[in-house]
């Protein structure tokens, strides 16, 4: 038998139960059988039998949450590449397991369903963060016009911010690249480079983001003083 | 009795029963007893109770890959704000249903997560097209590194301008805004000015885009004298 905890053991289990008879096919009794365990061990780890394969997206979803909410208010950005990074890291962290849920969930339609909704819970997450920071820091005011472009602005980015994410994970998954951490913190530099905001701060490692780039591009309000339109050009160009 | 179609009565008799008992409660059974028809009638429309409320979107997906199949290479970002304007049109023609929906997504979990899995579809479509018009128009090869950046960037764009036509349907939905087009013009021309690339055609309406706009985008190669940004940044703010 082995020593493996037996949520792990469960999840083993479910996977080689699921590639050997089909998702569809495959009963919680079947995975309790085959690792051993009883339906109450079962019960105490996993909701259901499609909670094997997604555990931890409630945890994730806290730590995000958890990193977004220290956050000082000058580092916002940042604090959002980070938090779209803790995504990373945790899949690379489970390493084949990941890799064995996007085999299956690119051949069930029913779990890349709740793939594509647990991500839509991130992005939410990721917008509200955002639309918080942009008001308190991007010069917007508190009026309805205001808060609906600041609305709008937020649900752009994060939405632009997590499909930038999931193309690199992709990538990872396929084997296509083997470290997608430094791809990852290129492309979120990328798109908080477009959607530049005066006080934006650069995501991750500033100086790899536009090394070998040599376009700019800044965004403002037309209502904008002048000269801090010109110190902000000037950090820019003199960078 | 009424003389609408039967399509309509079974609709119309699902969404006042889920208001009156709750999504859940309510059975395919007790809609056609309220609409007086039979289950034969119910089935020959729709799959199930909870496609009476997204009866839709595998015509609309249909009609949005026509729309986009029927594009001229220069036309390419043109054509999928088109491809977006038709599921806002959709809503809109809709009228009081659209709204109906939204209250009853609003309230179950299950019919919202159903519908965050039918946009996905719309923005896989999108991004697949904007793929292959990134690559045949703007100047990208055809190696492995650049076939991975125009992938990136059309999910990135792809995604940003779901999230902003989802921002101003939910406006109209909840009563915000009575004429969402021009608002959706708008910001669906915004996404495209702030990813500019050479020969992007603007969306919509051209001229409006920008018009009423209070944010300026400009982009510029970081090698750029700084003087000449200045006054470039002057002819902006001081227009």
């Amino acid at each position: 038998m082995s020593k493996k905890p037996a949520r792990d053991r469960l999840a083993e289990a479910a996977f080689d139960l699921f590639d050997e008879r089909g998702y569809e096919q495959t009963t919680v009794d079947d995975i309790t059988e085959r690792a051993g365990l009883g339906r109450t061990t079962f019960f105490r780890y996993y909701r259901s039998k499609e909670d094997v394969i997604f555990p931890d997206h409630d945890r994730l979803l806290e730590q995000m949450a958890e990193r977004l909410s220290a956050t000082s208010s000058e580092a916002g950005m940042l604090a959002v590449s980070d938090a779209v990074r803790v995504v990373m890291v945790h899949y690379l962290q489970e390493g084949k397991v990941a890799r064995r849920r996007y085999a299956l969930t690119s051949r069930v339609p029913a779990l890349r369903d709740r793939e594509i909704v647990s991500t839509a819970r991130y992005q939410r997450l990721f917008s509200e963060f955002i639309a918080a920071w942009l008001t308190d820091n991007a010069g917007y005011g508190r009026s309805d016009s205001d808060r609906d472009q600041v609305a709008l602005q937020a649900e752009v980015i994060a939405a632009a911010m997590v499909a930038a994410h999931n193309h690199v994970l992709r990538r990872w998954l396929r084997g296509q690249v083997q470290d997608p951490l430094p791809e990852l913190d290129k492309a979120l530099g990328r798109v908080i480079k477009v959607f530049a905001i005066p006080g934006l701060t650069p995501a991750g490692d500033g100086s790899s983001v536009g090394a070998t780039d040599d376009t700019a591009v800044i965004a403002f309000r037309t209502s904008t003083d002048l000269d801090t339109l010109i110190s902000s050009l000037k950090r820019i160009v003199g960078s």
